[in-house]
């Protein structure tokens, strides 16, 4: 059998990965939601006709979105996931001494089909820690003042739902519901494929986040493979994890030496995040 | 129009490029030679339809499979590049204060192709420091003896004529050709794809060489976008730079800092080549 899941990550880019079964196909309010089982990297989430995550390199992403900032910040107590509602970063998240974890996710269909389609990545959903919002979380991020010391915004790429996320207004309001040595981390995609969303979101990012930082890590199914994550900081500088902090053993992508390691960028890189 | 180019990356795996023009077709006595003109990455090599490299990302690894080798040797006078047909390893290479440049290439139609199609690539091709052998390099590396200072293996993937690249016979034939402080590099696939590949190599180069390394960069147009670098010297540890050798100026992924994070692993890399 030749069934195949297409993602045209670019109009002149696809990746395609063969699909042993359609296990979830469902449009909800914001957005079609599929879940397909594949050869190459078992279960695969796709929202809109877009990778989210896998199975198999779920860890990439999760581990370093939820690591740098949590590491980075000397003592997190409460932490907001803004999208995120596969549960992945909230899993992360829950490996440090935090006491209360908030997700904002706009669609509460994400988080049942994740729920059942993927346990394992959705397996912190139900720590007595968690409280899920279902709700806009630019709305959420609006209402909220000294409140947060990490928030972690894992978006959907910049169109449709997710726009808000990448502009300048956003980072007003996560700036004010951060507490005062808070820092917050976004997914910024690739920069092979989007440098002039990194170079604007680091150009206004500077005028509002005394600290603000850039770091990569390697993810197979997202365009390019290479993926950004800024972090802005009211406090920390998040190149380094806060001293004496413990890390979370175990993990298959983060550790305090590749956290230092991630922010050294080649020099096509750097360009974009500087002046 | 809709004209793409795909290449299967693995049975079930595929990465798409949309195609302006077929530049070059030909089936050599090695293997088929494609230049097409892609819309997202320029021109684009392909050798069985294999990506081999393309104008927009060709600089990650022509950069990193030469810099990082040549600046861990105090002084590299003499260096063999095996493969690398298009020229652009060489073209790094000379970038050091090199004396001479042996490329050994099999298929003399894929230096042609590429003095053709990628000027740029092959620029340095002419340059009076480089002695081109069409020859195979499992041969010309097997007759020579403390002749290199450093020897870096541009190869194809571990199928056709490239799987002898890949086998412990022929990294005895490297060491021999090395002089006493020489060092390799080899490119040696991807970490989420080639694991074991990876594992096996090093398994019986530690029988070989005294250091042996990994290190990775980031290629997009290499399956799963993560590409590894496995060094092993005869002398000077390559994670560092040899202390006191200035570095080529202008280089859009390698810098010294870059040299060093690119050996800090992943856990999930590290354990491939540990023990």
């Amino acid at each position: 059998m030749e069934l195949w899941y297409t993602e045209n990550q670019t109009p002149d880019l696809r990746i395609g990965f063969r699909v042993k079964a359609v296990l979830h196909r469902e449009k909800s309010d914001f957005q079609e939601i599929a879940v397909y089982e594949t050869e190459q990297y078992g279960r695969l989430l796709a929202l809109d006709d877009v990778v989210m995550t896998t199975d198999r390199d779920e860890f990439v992403y999760h581990e370093m979105m939820a690591h740098v900032a949590l590491a980075a910040h000397p003592d997190p107590r409460r932490v907001l996931v803004v999208g995120g509602g596969d549960g992945g970063v909230v899993r992360e998240v829950l490996k440090h001494p935090v006491e209360e974890v908030h997700l904002a996710e706009i669609d509460g269909r994400v988080v049942a089909v994740c729920r059942e389609y993927f346990p394992a990545i959705a397996a912190g959903l139900d720590d007595p820690r968690v409280k899920i919002f279902v709700t806009d979380g630019i709305a959420h991020v609006r209402e909220k003042e000294n409140l947060y010391d990490v928030i972690i915004i894992d978006s959907t790429d910049p169109i449709g739902p997710a726009v808000g996320l990448f502009q300048e207004d956003f980072y007003r309001s996560v700036h004010r519901a951060l507490t005062a040595g808070g820092l917050f981390a976004a997914q910024t995609e690739s920069p092979f494929l989007n440098g002039e969303l990194i170079r604007g979101m680091h150009r206004f990012l500077r005028g509002i986040f005394p600290v603000v930082r850039l770091c990569l890590a390697s993810i197979p199914t997202y365009p390019g493979g290479l993926w950004t994550i800024t972090l802005g900081s009211r406090g920390p500088d998040p190149r380094e994890p806060a001293p004496g902090r413990a890390v979370p053993g175990g993990t298959r992508y983060y550790s305090p030496e590749l956290h230092r390691a991630a922010f050294v960028l080649p020099p096509f890189v750097s360009a974009l995040v500087e002046g």
